[in-house]
C-alpha cells in the first residue's frame, strides 16, 4: 500500500478550500463544545486536594471543605471577569490576542508560550484522568495505561487530522449526558446521607500523616485543586462560533458553564468528605464515590464510560486550541511558517502532530499518572488568565468605553485573584515539577523571539524596496563527463540549450582512456570543446573543485552551471550497478555560492 | 573532526598514481608472503580431525594417523598439479582466469564464487583461530573472543586500506619465525620421545563416544583435515611478484611450501596421538601440545604468539586476495564496477570493506568458534581446485604444448582427488553447514550473471553503434514561484540566459495573494510571462504537475527544466523555519523522464 493511501485511510480524501465550513452554534450546542474541558476538571480536581492533605493524615481531610469552598468563589471570580472579556473581543480573546493588544508583544509571548505548555497539559492531564476512569472499573486494564492513553491521543490527533465536522453534535451528547449522570448521582446521593439511608462503611484504619498540617500544605492542596478552573476561558475565545448576538449569548452559555461547574466540584467535594473517601492510586475518588452511592451496577459503570468520554473530549478542546494559537504565531513570525498551512483536511495539521507526539510523550515519561503532572499544569493556566485580565484592566482604563467604571473593578479583581494564586502555586507546587514550567515557558519566548528575528531579517534580505533588480550573470555551462556515449551525448544536447559557452570536462585517470576519449569526440562531441583535467590521486572531485574554483575567481558575476549526466536504471536496485557520482558531485557544492547543479536522467530501459 | 581528517588518521595521505610499485620477490621472500595462509592452517587442521573422531569415543582417536597420512598424500598431489599451472600461467593462475579461459564463462564464475566464499571463510576461520590461540594462553580472554575477532579484522582491513607496501618484510619475520618455532617444538617433542624422557601424563579418564565409529565419521574427520590445504593454490596465483625466472622460482618455492607443510602437519598429528592431546572449546590442541612438550615457560608463550602472528597473516593474505578477484569480475561486468575501482591509497577499497565485514559478521553469527565455520570452509577450496585443474588437463589436451604427455596426467590426477575430496566434503558436511555453501554458490553465479545482462544491456543502450546523433529537444524552462522577491528575482534572471522561452508558474491557494504578485511581477517579473495555476485542494504539486504533464504532452521533443529557487540559510537550524519546497518538487519528479530540476540558491546572509 502506498503512504498516500495509508494516509487516504486515516485521514480521508483532501478537501477543497471551498468547503470550509462556519457553523454557527446555539446556547445549548455551544455549552457543549466549550465546556467540556472546564468541566472534566471535575474527574480529578477533589482528588488532587484530598492527595495533598493525606499526607497530614486522614484527619487533615476536613480541610477540603473550606478549600472547595475558596475555589468555587476563584471560579465565581473568574467567571465575571471573562464576562467583560467577551464583551470586548466579540471575535475571539485569547490571551495571546488580548495581551498582544493591550499589553505588547512580550507579555504576549509569555502568554502565548504558557498556553501552548497549558494546552499540551490539558491533553496528557485528561488522557490520563480518562484512562484512570476505565481503570477504576477494570482494574486489570491498570498496567497497560501507558499505551492506552497514547491510543487515545493517537486516535484524538487522527481525528483532527481528519476534521471534525460534526463537532457540535458530537460533543452534545456526551456533555449532557455527564451533566445529568454527576448532577443525579449527587443528588441521590446528598438525598442518602440526609435520610441516613444507609451508612457508608468508614475507612478500614485511620491513616497515619507523613508531614504536618501546615499552611504551606494547605495552600499546597489549593494549588492542586485549581486545576479545576482549566478550559473555563474556553468560551471567550470562541465568541465568533455564537449564533449572533454573540457577546450575549456567549456571557450565558459562560454564566451557565461558571453554576455547573460550581455545582458538580463541591459537591463531589463535599459528598467525597462526608462519605469518607480517601484517595488511593488505583481506583479514583470519583470512581469510588459512585461504588458507595450506586454500588457495583450499571449506574456505577456509566459513570466511568460518561467521565472518560468528558475527559477525552476535553483533551479533543485542546487540538482545536493549540494548532490555532500555533496558526497566530506562525502567522506573525514566532514560530516556523510550516504552523499556518492548513493540511488536505483544512486542518493545521503541522500544530496537530506536534500536540500529539508530546502529549504521547508526557504520558509516557510521567507514568500515565494524572496526580505526577497536576503539578506542572496550573502553573500556565493561571499566568494566561493573569495576563488576559490584566490586559483588560488596561483596556479599559485606556479607551474608557461603555461600563468601563465598574468593568475594569471586576476585571483588576479577577487579574489580582488569579495572579496572587499563580503565585501561590508557583511556590507551593515548585519543588514538585512547576519548576520545569518556570523555566520552560522563558526559554520558549526567548525562542519565539529568535525566529522573528531570523524571519525579519530574511525579510529585510529578501524585500524589494530600494532593489536595482538582479545582478546580471556571465554563464557558464559545465558537462561533467567520463565517457563519450548515448546518455552523455544526450546530455551534451540539454546543454546545447543552456548556453552557448558549453564546455564538457573529463577529470583523466588513465591516459590510453583519454585518448580513446578525444577520438569519439571529435564524431560525437557536438563541437562543445573537452577539457581534460589532470588527476594524479585518481580524485575526480578535487581537480574539478579547483577548475570551478578558477572559473568563479574569473568575475563576481560568474555562475557555473554544471550538467551531470545520470543514469536511471529501470529498477531500484540497479542504481548499486553504477558509480553515484553525481551525488558525489551535489554532495560536495550543495550550496555552493554561484554554481548551480543540474543532473540530465537518461533513462535506461 | 571531518571526516576527511578521520579517514586520513586511520588511511593515510593519498597516493599518486604514479606511485603505483611493483616489487619482485625472492625466493625466500616469495615463500613468506605465500605460504602463511597454507602453513596457519596446521594451527587448526589437526584439531578438527580429533573433535570429529571423539565422537566416536577416545579410542577412535587412532584414526587420526591414517587421516593424517592421506592428507599428505593428497597435499603432494595438489602441489604436483599446481607445478603444472605455473608453467603454463608464468602471469599467475587464479582459478577464475585458469577456468574461463579453458572451460568458459560459467564454470569460471562457479570458480569466482566458490573462491569469493573461500576468502571470506578463510578470514572468518584464520582470525577466529588466532583469537583461540591468544586465549588458550590467556583464558580470562575467551569471553572476549568475539569483539577480540571483530577487532583484528578491522586492524587488518585498516591496514590494507593504507596499502601494506613493505609487505615482504612484514611478512618474513613471524612467518619463517613460525616455521622454526613449529619445526623446533615438533623436534623437541619427538626425541623426548623417542628418548622416553618423560611420559605425560595420561588423559584423566577416557572419553566415552556418542556415535558409532563408522566409515562415515572417518570420512567426515577426514573431510575436516582437508581444511589444512587452504591456501595452497596462492605460489600459482602470484607467479608474475617472482623474480625471473618467474615460474621456475615459484615451483621451486611451492615445493619447499608443500614439504614444510607436510612435514608440520604430519608431525603435529603424529605427537598428538602419542601424547594423548584431547580436543577441548577452551584449549587449542597446539596450546596443550606446546604445554606438554615445553612446560608453561616462555618458549610455550611464544608458540602461542606465533601462531596468532601466522594465523592474522594468512587472514590478509585473503585481503589481497579477494579484492584482487573482485577486480577481475567487476573488469568483466560481473559484480558492479565499483570494486574495479583503485582508492586513494591504490588498493581496491571497496572489495576490502566488503570482505571485512561479511567476516566480522561471520565470526560474531558464529560465536568466534573455529569448528562452527570449518564445515562451510573447505568445499569452495576444493570446488576451485577441481575446475582449475580440470581447466588445466583440457588445456595440455588442447594445445597439446611441451610436456603435455605426462603434465595432463599429473593434472588429471590432481582433478579427479580434489573432486572426490569435494564430494566426500560435501556429502559429510552437508548438514552441519555446508549446505549453505552449496546454495549460495549457484545463487552466486546467479547474480553475476544476472549483473553481467544488466551491463551488456546499458552498453547496448548506450552505445554509439549506429547512431543518429541526440534528438533535437523542445526545451521549456518553468520558473516555480510562490512569492516575488529578491531570491525570485535572481532566479529569474537566471533562468533567462537558458532559454528564451521561460515561463513563471504560481499556485494559487488564496486570490488575494495572487493579485499582489500580479501587481509586483509587472516592476520586477524581468518580463517573464506568469502562469497561475489554481489548487481547490491547496496542494501545490498536483496542479503542477498536471501543467507538466501538459506540457510534456504537446511533442515527443519536449524537455521542461523546472528551476526553483531555494533558500540558503546561514545556518542549519534555520532550514527547519523554510518550507522544503525544493526537496518536495525534487521529490516528486525524480527520475521523471523529460524534467531536469534545477534548484537556484539563493544565499542568506
Amino acid at each position: 500500500m502506498k503512504i498516500s493511501a495509508v494516509k487516504k485511510l486515516f485521514v480521508g480524501s483532501p478537501l477543497a478550500t471551498a468547503q470550509a465550513r462556519h457553523e454557527r452554534l446555539s446556547r445549548t450546542s455551544a455549552l457543549a463544545v466549550f465546556s467540556s474541558d472546564a468541566l472534566s476538571s471535575v474527574a480529578y480536581a477533589t482528588e488532587e486536594i484530598l492527595l495533598v492533605l493525606v499526607l497530614a493524615g486522614s484527619a487533615a481531610l476536613t480541610f477540603s471543605i473550606p478549600i472547595g469552598i475558596a475555589i468555587a468563589l476563584l471560579i465565581a471570580v473568574v467567571v465575571s471577569s471573562y464576562r467583560q472579556t467577551i464583551l470586548a473581543y466579540p471575535h475571539g480573546g485569547g490571551a495571546y490576542i488580548v495581551t498582544k493588544d493591550n499589553l505588547g508583544t512580550l507579555p504576549a509571548l509569555v502568554a502565548a508560550g504558557a498556553l501552548l505548555i497549558d494546552y499540551v497539559l490539558t491533553v496528557a492531564v485528561s488522557v490520563a484522568a480518562g484512562v484512570a476512569a476505565i481503570t477504576s472499573a477494570f482494574p486489570a486494564l491498570y498496567d497497560y495505561r501507558i499505551p492506552l492513553g497514547v491510543l487515545f491521543i493517537a486516535g484524538i490527533a487522527t481525528m483532527n487530522l481528519r476534521g471534525l465536522r460534526e463537532s457540535s453534535n458530537l460533543f452534545a451528547v456526551p456533555t449532557y449526558l455527564f451533566v445529568v449522570s454527576f448532577a443525579g448521582m449527587l443528588a441521590y446521593g446528598f438525598v442518602g446521607w440526609a435520610a441516613g439511608w444507609e451508612t457508608p462503611p468508614p475507612p478500614t484504619a485511620d491513616i497515619a500523616g507523613t508531614q504536618d498540617l501546615t499552611l504551606f500544605l494547605v495552600l499546597r492542596a489549593f494549588s492542586s485543586g485549581c486545576a479545576a478552573l482549566t478550559g473555563v476561558e474556553a468560551v471567550s475565545d470562541g465568541v465568533p462560533a455564537f449564533r449572533p448576538p454573540e457577546a450575549r449569548n456567549a456571557r450565558i452559555v459562560l454564566t451557565w458553564l461558571g453554576v455547573i461547574l460550581i455545582t458538580l466540584f463541591v459537591g463531589i467535594t463535599f459528598l467525597a468528605r462526608h462519605l469518607h473517601v480517601m484517595p488511593r492510586a488505583e481506583e479514583t475518588v470519583v470512581s469510588q464515590l459512585a461504588r458507595l452511592i450506586f454500588g457495583n451496577g450499571l449506574l456505577y459503570y456509566e459513570i466511568q464510560v460518561v467521565t472518560m468520554f468528558i475527559l477525552v473530549f476535553a483533551a479533543n478542546t485542546a487540538f482545536a486550541d493549540f494548532p490555532r494559537l500555533a496558526y497566530f504565531l506562525a502567522r506573525d513570525g514566532f514560530i516556523p511558517r510550516q504552523f499556518a498551512t492548513r493540511g488536505d483536511r483544512l486542518v493545521f495539521s503541522n500544530g496537530i502532530l506536534i500536540l500529539g507526539g508530546v502529549a504521547a510523550l508526557l504520558i509516557a515519561l510521567f507514568g500515565g499518572a494524572t496526580h505526577a503532572l497536576i503539578p506542572l499544569y496550573a502553573v500556565g493556566v493561571f499566568l494566561s488568565f493573569t495576563l488576559s485580565q490584566a490586559s483588560m484592566v488596561r483596556r479599559w482604563l485606556t479607551r474608557r468605553e461603555a461600563g468601563w467604571r465598574w468593568r475594569w473593578i471586576l476585571n483588576a479583581v479577577g487579574a489580582a485573584t488569579t495572579g496572587l494564586v499563580m503565585l501561590v502555586i508557583a511556590v507551593t507546587k515548585f519543588s514538585h515539577g512547576a519548576w520545569m514550567v518556570v523555566l520552560l515557558i522563558p526559554l520558549l519566548v526567548g525562542l519565539f523571539m529568535m525566529i522573528h528575528r531570523h524571519y525579519a531579517d530574511v525579510a529585510g534580505q529578501l524585500s524589494l524596496d530600494a532593489y536595482g533588480g538582479p545582478p546580471p550573470i556571465d554563464h557558464t555551462v559545465l558537462v561533467l563527463v567520463g565517457d563519450l556515449h548515448r546518455g552523455v551525448a544526450a546530455a551534451l544536447r540539454y546543454a546545447q540549450t543552456l548556453s552557448a559557452s558549453v564546455k564538457a570536462v573529463y577529470v583523466e585517470m588513465d591516459p590510453e582512456r583519454t585518448q580513446k576519449l578525444e577520438e569519439k569526440w571529435g564524431k560525437w562531441g557536438l563541437g562543445i570543446p573537452l577539457v581534460v583535467l589532470t588527476s594524479p590521486y585518481r580524485s575526480l572531485l578535487t581537480p574539478f573543485l579547483d577548475y570551478i574554483n578558477h572559473l568563479l575567481a574569473l568575475s563576481e558575476r560568474q555562475v557555473v552551471t554544471i550538467v551531470i549526466p545520470e543514469f536511471v536504471p529501470a529498477r531500484w536496485w540497479q542504481h548499486l550497478l553504477h558509480n553515484q557520482t553525481a551525488l558525489l558531485i551535489k554532495g560536495a557544492l550543495l550550496f555552493r555560492k554561484g554554481v548551480v547543479v543540474v543532473d540530465v536522467p537518461f533513462h535506461l530501459r
